[in-house]
């Protein structure tokens, strides 16, 4: 009876857990796509919204941080309970970090000027795409302890990285054409490289629901 | 008996604990050193050793976890060890990302033509020294347990982010002025980049030992 007792109290805590983080992932996915949409249309207004609303990402971190502690010291946790626990506390970091990323992002709208000259303007809602994709799979990969859809996010970080070298040579080019641009196409270049930025962290996720779920990290995988 | 017995063994593990961080952290200061001086000197294979030692920062970190995920298991410690464990944890993780910007910088050495006509080659050796003691200083303080060098560690990224913003200047004018280098610029740029997060995680890490230190977080940081 009692132990029937212990192990029901540490599933509700290990729910409201993955509770937790599962809210973090979609405010995380929502900035990244808001701050792309405040980029393409220039609409600073909403760059500010995606700033401020990143204190609650940092607030669910130390909730999540608060949480795992408390179950680690009542419960003392064993095995794959104690692993799924460690997970959560990692993951929670690494989202709050996704959300920095997105911050970042929008932080940089206002310091860009004549932004419908740029081509990249198009391509990086696009790799903004890709990387709030990788953000949302993981997640339902780490909901459902799915370590296949784990790997099926790992490999769509080639798909990233292939924007941001497009990117690059692209907003190089434009810099080598278009000098009185640079300040603000350093500005582009910087959020592609948030962007990629996401994707690897998008992957680190991955790699960890993979350990949680199979005790191994998948092995075809540079770390 | 029993009980002296397993805070002994406890203590042993978490002084392992610390020393897996402190050596982690060494190795992180070391690579950001060398990866600035391969810069500075276009020494491509010092470089390629930078990058490839990475990879012992990630088995150790690999190590940290395992190790804390045991003590964890086997000692189910309460309060302010418990809160130790989480701490190390997360600082391991922490250092592990700082030790890959730094293989970060290392890999764009290759990148860089006509180095010498690079003013930033000087201020960002001078950026990294700053970036590579705040690393320094925060392991001394986690080993130290001292909340007062934390938040020194925290107040000197002001520096860093000082230096960023001067070298993005700069070199944003060098890319106006000689367009050809431009490609070359954006390496320097990502590197003052890197540095600056290196600093930002530094500044993370500082903020994790207060707070394990205090049981609260410098309370004038913006998280």
């Amino acid at each position: 009876m009692m132990v029937e007792h212990t192990v029901k109290a540490f599933d509700e805590d290990i729910t409201r857990l993955r509770g937790l983080i599962a809210e973090m992932g979609g405010l995380a996915e929502v900035a990244i796509q808001q701050a792309l949409q405040a980029l393409v249309n220039g609409d600073e207004t909403l760059a500010a919204e995606v700033v401020e609303r990143d204190a609650k990402l940092d607030a669910l971190e130390t909730e999540v941080d608060a949480m795992a502690v408390r179950v680690l010291a009542l419960r003392a946790p064993m095995a794959d309970d104690l692993r799924e626990i460690v997970a959560a506390l990692k993951i929670g970091g690494v989202v709050e970090r996704i959300g920095d990323y997105a911050k970042n992002i929008a932080k940089r709208v206002g310091r860009i000027e004549g932004r419908t000259k740029f081509e990249p303007l198009t391509l990086l809602p696009a790799m903004g795409e890709v990387a709030a994709e990788m953000v949302h799979d993981v997640l339902t990969a780490y909901a459902a302890r799915d370590p296949v859809m784990a790997r099926e996010v790992i490999q769509r970080d080639d798909k990233v990285d292939a924007f941001y070298d497009s990117i690059f040579r692209n907003l190089v080019s434009h810099m080598v054409e278009n000098p009185a641009t640079i300040s603000s196409a350093a500005q582009l270049l910087f959020i592609a490289r948030n962007l990629e930025r996401i994707g690897d962290h998008a992957t680190n996720v991955a790699e960890m629901v993979h350990y949680s779920a199979t005790g191994s990290y998948p092995d075809d995988i540079e770390r």
